[in-house]
């Protein structure tokens, strides 16, 4: 493991400063909310929930609520709701795709077997819904309710555009913003309407959540081609080897000559890329800049996000927003 | 297509009778529900919605409302919402059993794959909360909550159970209360709920439904070892090529002699039964009166369904939930 960027290291600090209390509360109450009579579900949960993960968007939900002004218990419950909703598209997600990786372990379909992995998924996401009725407000129920048919929506259109073995930049952008950034976007609204803001203030951060989600999901595609495989804890070219197109593909083939452009899209249609032919797409995506193409638009939407915090005065919360704005597109995994 | 029996075709007048408008009304929100600008949502939601079914569960909430003397729109909406959720389930169900079938047709795996079946079933399962959100009332929300909760906790028991080749009178039990019976309950605690209902007709219709839910299942699960294909939709044995284990079965093991029951597990450990392996455990399901027995214990539970009604006035509605008690044990398909 390579040592954390600077930006990394400041942000780490910074969020345990703000919320390290509050997210060892939702830790807690994950492992809760996992266990169970069932010991398939125990130790499926706690295998999953063992492998960490970010908790990017636990993370935006409390950041979120504390610059809405928000202080109180909530928030820790609504942390939990959302990274147990979160773990739940993970495992079907995988299971989807045949992913035998996630961060850096087996993934839950490859040690448990899908039959497995879609039934705790769904066991996961109920217990999410089960939570998020005990706290019981219905502008928050109809926010991740919206957030939850967006997602679900957009992972079958990328499906269909995958089977399709066409996926425009627009047809990419009207995935990635359904399915990774309307959560991400719930999750800053929900921390909004926790802290009873403004509705200017709410649909501020709503919008600050949308946009950082979309460069998100741009930088962690673009990792696919460059990133280092430990470090990712997952295979490098992972899901050009599943046909799935990104946005440094899309933007290659955008810029390739015709027979180049040809010679992608037939190996795209065949069924298992060999490491010698993930490395021709790779070289391809490197000569025409795909990569820089997709980080240059990550680096647009961080900012748009970052603007949209304006209706909130300068402060401690708001810089670690921004700095978390950054920091999803400069980051190394 | 046999005839339907007479208690059927009464009940099927009956129920038209009462809430025949309203089961229309309630066709016409799940096909606005699953319209989607995604083609495959749209596809694969006709044909699952396409192929009917029984409509059991929004018929118990329905009849359950209006004998609590609720009259107005939320029964209907809430009708779609439980066929959704159904639906949802069903469609995961048949990826994790890699069922080929369903009402006779292929099922939504085996035509569109797995992949999609996961996700559309995803899909719909969000659908349906976001419209009992839009319903937004609180103890219905914690009915629909609880089921949701039971129900995939018993799935994944039920699969535990499965791998490890023992399941006992009691795991069966079990199983089916939580995952069919919970949610049967909850279609009419949800009846009962619209209505406004006393505590007593809450908890007495709420046990209605479980009861109900315990004998619809096991009759379910006779009717795999007695059924005539073209009837059902399924083929005969599917469950046993399946390896699940259901109360036929399970009390043929109690009840047969050591060789016998040595002869069916080694059978059941093999992981393809042979029609003529299925046709030798059904002879001795037939010797020992696996379904005989089966059956007597859905009769008692539709016995315990119909006295859970005693808190509500005799008259047309009660009677049509004591006809469906009766229908659910006496039916063939």
């Amino acid at each position: 493991m390579k040592a954390p960027t600077p930006l990394e290291a400041l942000l780490k600090d910074r969020v345990a400063l703000a919320v390290g209390s509050e997210l060892r509360a939702i830790e807690e109450a994950i492992a809760f909310e996992i266990d169970s009579p069932v010991a398939l579900i125990r130790e499926m949960g706690e295998f999953i929930a063992g492998a960490g993960g970010k908790r990017l968007r636990p993370i935006l939900l409390l950041i979120a609520a504390r610059l809405a002004g928000y202080r109180g218990p909530r928030a820790v419950r609504m942390g939990c709701v959302v990274e147990l909703l979160h773990t739940a598209t993970l495992i079907h997600d995988d299971v989807v795709d045949q992913a035998p990786l996630r961060r850096g372990r087996p993934s839950a379909n490859a040690r448990w077997g899908d039959d497995a992995s879609v039934l705790v998924g769904d066991h996961l996401y109920s217990k999410s819904f089960a939570l998020m009725v005990q706290d019981g407000d219905p502008r928050v129920l109809e926010a991740l309710a919206r957030a939850t048919v967006s997602m679900t929506e957009a992972e079958v259109f990328q499906l269909e555009r995958k089977r399709s073995g066409v996926t425009s930049e627009s047809d990419y952008v009207r995935i990635i913003t359904q399915k990774t950034a309307s959560f991400m976007s719930a999750c800053c609204r929900i921390g909004a309407l926790l802290g009873a803001a403004t509705p200017e203030r709410v649909e501020g951060l709503s919008r600050y959540g949308l946009e950082i989600g979309i460069a998100f999901q741009i930088s962690d595609d673009s990792l696919d081609f460059v990133a280092d495989q430990a470090r990712l804890g997952k295979a490098v070219g992972a899901d050009l080897r599943e046909g799935k197109r990104t946005l440094p593909l899309i933007a290659t083939l955008d810029r390739s000559e015709p027979a180049e452009r040809e010679r992608i899209q037939s190996l795209l249609k065949s069924h298992a890329l060999d490491p010698a032919e993930i490395e021709e797409i790779r070289r391809l995506v490197v000569k025409y800049e795909g990569v820089e193409y997709a980080l240059a638009r990550a680096h647009a939407y961080a900012q748009g996000a970052k603007e949209a915090l304006a209706p909130f005065p300068a402060g401690e919360d708001r810089e670690t927003l921004a700095l978390i704005a950054d920091f999803v597109v400069d980051r190394d995994s």
